[in-house]
């Protein structure tokens, strides 16, 4: 594996990089950003994955997400990876809309033409890019937790539900967690697999838990002015999921805050200390 | 007066706007963003002013300034103001180039045509918006701070110098200090203010702090890896100035940091914390 330095910016005593590598999963280029506190200059730290939501890359949590002070007090990496595959070879949705394709990968390996050949982000973040992580950085394979954000909470908790063991931490910010259920995920999962709503189950959430999946605990923040909450997010299935399998869940729902990372920064801090917590930092 | 709330967000307890209103001193219409903190909600609370630099709007340091966090917990109002006037009516770069013209004022009162009928940026920031933000939010006129960054920290410092008792604190990250020594600032304001270059020294740290004006102390933050140190920047002549009019420097020179908001975010708390101990929270 060979990685590109796009940039490296020292910022809150650590490094933010932005690398760039050509994917096997995907048959793309990647691109993503890592943030290295200034503890990991001379030992191993551990990982926090934060996964994005639709239409994000690497960029937006980088530059609004508020992170690093936090992350460079507990010593924690941070690792925001782009959102799908990119580039005029990969297709995108049918009607140019904002909400599938490209920016839209929801974080599965799909098995439908045209999207199978390069829509693995699955692969990509189980496999792919933790070993890469690992190997070009000074990452603690052992001590990885995992957020997100919308399509990206979906991200985190399919992964750590369906990769037991590998994450220590686990939380979310404005989650999507039925994606079977909402027109949003309906869609992506209707075109990544097809119209057999069997398969949909292994990347849903809520199917997830009712088929036996299991998190020792969960943090979720979502905002009740959230324009989302009521179509697309639907957090009573999370919690009513979580109560019948005796998974605890602390779920806040934030007054007067909406979808955007005016509130994703706010509660950025809280966030990466429960990870801390869990990692041992 | 009448404002136009472009958009309000809950962030950190406080609301994060952006506010539209017609300019009588630059006879355009001008944007700015303004965070109150949530002790807003209950009594006037003390302002910190943040200057831009060259290219930026106020949405910069909105996003990427990490400021709303420590202005939460010191129930400071944080405004960030636009750098020039735009529109498609006023005067750019001939050269269509970044670094005059719009996003370029220079907080300046321009007398030179055709820069004079819109670049008025010295009385819309001393004047007008200080009247039309105490009149629409509850600010504490007699506790007011300001900073700035680059352009901006330029801004901040002759905006200090020059209305003497406004400011109870002065900070800068980056600042241009004496802009009738350096190219950027000796393009400005000879476009502004034509080519006798003693009218310059009105806007001119260093000149203003050799002709008798004072500050009472003075926080700059500055990167030793900032590509603009040595040609733009000069902190060397502000050092000298200072120690020369008895006005107490603290000139921290930040070792590996840059240009960029990874290093201003890196002290903004910092700097909120040097104007929340002069400006009395």
């Amino acid at each position: 594996m060979s990685v590109e330095i796009v940039s490296e910016t020292k910022s809150h005593g650590g490094r933010q990089l932005v690398v760039k590598h050509a994917s096997s999963a995907t048959t793309t280029d990647m691109v993503f950003s890592i943030f290295l506190p200034p503890q990991a200059q001379t030992r191993d730290c551990p990982v926090l994955w934060y996964l994005s939501g639709l239409t994000c890359t690497h960029a937006n949590v980088t530059e609004k997400g508020e992170y690093r002070a936090v992350c460079a007090e507990k010593g924690i990496i941070f690792v925001a990876p782009d959102t799908s595959p990119r580039g005029p070879e990969v297709p995108d949705d049918p009607d140019g809309l904002w909400d599938f394709g490209q920016g839209a990968g929801f974080y599965v390996d799909a098995t439908e033409a045209p999207w199978a050949t390069h829509f693995n982000m699955w692969t990509y973040l189980a496999d792919e890019l933790p070993a890469l992580v690992a190997a070009e950085f000074p990452a603690d394979r052992a001590r990885q937790g995992i957020t997100g954000h919308s399509m990206g909470g979906h991200g985190a908790l399919t992964l750590a539900l369906g990769l037991p063991g590998r994450f220590k931490s686990v939380s979310a910010f404005s989650p999507i967690v039925a994606p079977g259920q909402v027109p949003w995920g309906r869609k992506a999962l209707n075109h990544y697999f097809g119209s057999d709503e069997t398969a949909w189950r292994r990347h849903d959430t809520v199917a997830m838990i009712e088929d036996g999946a299991r998190l020792d605990d969960l943090l979720v923040d979502i905002g009740d002015a959230d324009p989302f909450l009521d179509t697309e997010l639907k957090p009573e299935l999370l919690e009513a999921a979580c109560r019948d399998a005796g998974i605890p869940l602390t779920l806040r729902r934030q007054p007067g805050y909406d979808h955007s990372y005016y509130f994703i920064s706010t509660f950025m801090a809280d966030h990466v200390r429960w990870h801390a917590e869990r990692l041992g930092t």
